[in-house]
């Protein structure tokens, strides 16, 4: 069995971004020299997400609305988890959204879909966080 | 380090619907002669889910009822992903119904609890659609 | 390849709570000895979820009352999976918050960020419920 790990970092402008990493996840598959087996794709933190889905714009700006929704930023007040930190909102929006995917390794390939894209989503940026590319298989 | 990888097809009657999937996941993981190891179960398109819960009807009917609330298919107006496409809703409820199952595999078979059964979630029916079985262990 | 089994019980005083099991996955996963792999942790049970937050009062309460808001408990009669159970809400609590996690196991450790801490969620307690622990790997 072979292993590989590599951490992908992140440091976004702004507090909310979603950010396209298949080509990266895909160069370390291709790092790996691993052909048949699973990734694990992962944030290291709490109040961001790795998910799977469509590369357009209307959706990602849809995604946005539809969270401040589900799980406002403001008023702060409204969790009881900000009390030295502003940022209850991120690790709700990140629950819904998701902590990780795995994703079949097949023919030295991820098995995806064709629209299937990877993206990290940050709920609350602007310092460097983490992401967890794990890989087993041979 | 044994691998097993099927696709399964589906051309759903409506928009939205459940179909209970465990009974072909079972066969594929006996297909695979695969005893001890990992199965991943997700859908290949970005409109549907793969979920476990529970085989009753009445809560399919509320699982509709609840994402409808949470993220309602109109107007189609609503979302900027609508335009060449009305189903911006469909991203939606994926993203809470979820992408993909891993369940261990022990002895031969699904290491499932007493009611878990696995579902595909269709939220943008009337095509074909794809949920891929890799299976990795030995 | 190695693999690991093991049950997890509980059986909580309310109808919903929050544990933090890190510790006894960690303890499994030495139990294990297995250096170089993935971890799964899911729920057995429909209306429970394992998942991977802060070990923070404040947001678990958060959590409590935004779950609530999205997936009401009462009135019992809201939910067509009401009849001989109460506990539809519970179904829909655990999708929001998921039914697993997988983590990646590197020298021998659970791979997982600084504030990363794993959780049962129970939705639906009183009565002895199950987690599966597996893992794979060498």
């Amino acid at each position: 069995m072979k292993t590989y790990r590599k951490e992908l970092w992140f440091d976004t402008k702004q507090r909310r971004e979603f950010h396209n990493i298949t080509r990266t996840v895909d160069e370390c598959l291709r790092e790996s020299g691993i052909q048949e087996g699973l990734l694990l794709c992962n944030a290291m933190h709490i109040t961001a997400s790795v998910f799977i889905n469509d590369d357009e714009s209307g959706l990602h700006q849809d995604f946005e609305t539809w969270l401040e929704r589900l799980a406002p930023e403001k008023p702060y007040s409204q969790y009881k988890h900000n009390g030295y930190e502003d940022n209850g909102d991120a690790h709700l929006k990140r629950t819904i959204m998701g902590r990780e995917v795995v994703v079949a390794v097949t023919d030295g390939k991820l098995d995806l879909g064709t629209w299937e894209q990877i993206f990290y989503g940050e709920f609350d940026g602007k310092r460097k966080k983490r992401v967890l590319v794990k890989i087993i298989g041979e």
